[in-house]
């Protein structure tokens, strides 16, 4: 069954997930953004037209999915006029039910994942979250995932915005750690490169077991003069000394457990 | 050439490198540690002898590889003769001089990677690092290490140093924010496995990109109503909340550069 989407937005993660519906046959009718060249980049990707002017989408699409910045919602949305058909948003933290002013169906589609324009994903991994208002749009939702995802489930809108707060912890700080890491090796003039195998490893190695299974370093094994040298290293990084002690300290405490 | 080498050391690091060597056709003479099971079990992989007691350290291997605990040297090594034969430590943060005491042929041999002696690595892509008290230790370590690794060089002790506290940011620490990420998801019973595929398309994205390049998250697109919505979610979990906070901040001014 081949439907027609609009995409509201066409950042990362709409590049990614109008990629994988048009490749599963479906049609996408439409692509909206603000910024004109991320509108049209997308639209030729997916073979879609293209507007800038929220008061030109289309009002007979199957299904609007909203992919902009949680904080526009409130300018973008009231332009838009979505004939009463499903209008679902992507957001880990935005509540279902701001989009009841929009339309009579409404729902969620929240794909976990990070997403890049310049990486292609396979949507088979990534874990998709459904909510819808009733049961039929609910059904078509978890169709639709089902398609590009072996792993789509139900969720409420406060158990998502937990699991949002918890992927900031394992994606984004996680990508900020890299980065402080790098900055680091930059004050001796060492390339990033040499952390590369071992930011994979690390990894790789939750993939099969627990984290605090496979906890290793410094705080540990209670090695406290290790840690005051390295306490000592970074004198000069009062900043990123200040994150390694209160780090180092919550990974001994956990480990008392 | 085969050489002959003893393992001063059965933990995780011990085992990858033992049996590295190990299969590229040298000997392991013998392996040491306090407990007796690591060292029987680290032994049997290499077909090595086993000891206990530092006493009874044979004296003719052509090199040691010290890979215990750092605040166990002091301890261990005083009670071991080495025979003069070259003693080399895998330590990142443990200058090479330490080890002058015990013989006069000394270095370091730092292979950067986090070991378990459940998940076997694949040493090719490994750096290793090497430092020597002349040029004819340091060629014969440069040696073995890239029968090894491809990734093989030299680095003073205070240049060691850095890297390693770089790798405690880079590896303990994101593995301890994995862990917090779990015991988030933990109190609204969700299972740690959906964060999985996110974890690892993070590390990947760093393997072509600089960690910069590729920051996601609301603290990188100034989002402070979602910020605001996590910070409440994380009230119950002060610990959680007040990281949140400061790395959020962190990312914020990082990008503003």
């Amino acid at each position: 069954m081949s439907l027609n989407f609009c995409f509201i937005g066409a950042g990362n993660l709409a590049t990614q997930l109008a990629k994988a519906l048009f490749s599963k046959g479906h049609h996408i009718v439409q692509v909206f953004s603000r910024t004109e060249t991320s509108a049209s980049t997308l639209a030729q990707l997916v073979n879609a037209d293209f507007t800038t002017n929220p008061a030109e989408i289309v009002n007979s699409s199957d299904v609007y999915f909203i992919a902009i910045k949680d904080s526009a919602f409130s300018e973008v949305l009231p332009k838009i006029d979505f004939g009463n058909r499903l209008v679902v948003h992507c957001s880990g933290s935005v509540l279902m039910n701001v989009l009841e002013n929009y339309s009579n169906n409404f729902g969620v589609f929240y794909p976990l994942q990070t997403f890049s324009k310049q990486r292609n994903v396979d949507f088979k991994n990534i874990p998709v979250f459904i909510e819808a208002n009733n049961r039929e749009n609910e059904e078509l939702l978890l169709n639709i995932a089902a398609e590009i995802s072996e792993k789509v489930t139900i969720l409420d809108s406060e158990r998502r915005r937990t699991l949002h707060v918890s992927a900031v912890f394992a994606c984004n700080f996680v990508n900020h750690l890299y980065h402080i890491a790098g900055n680091i090796l930059k004050s001796k003039a060492i390339d990033f490169d040499v952390l590369r195998p071992l930011i994979l490893e690390t990894a790789l190695k939750v993939q099969a077991f627990e984290p605090a299974e496979v906890q290793t370093g410094p705080a540990v094994r209670f090695d406290e003069n290790i840690i005051n040298l390295h306490l000592a290293e970074l004198s000069g990084m009062p900043e990123y000394q200040q994150l390694y002690e209160t780090i180092s300290k919550r990974i001994f405490e956990q480990q008392k457990k």
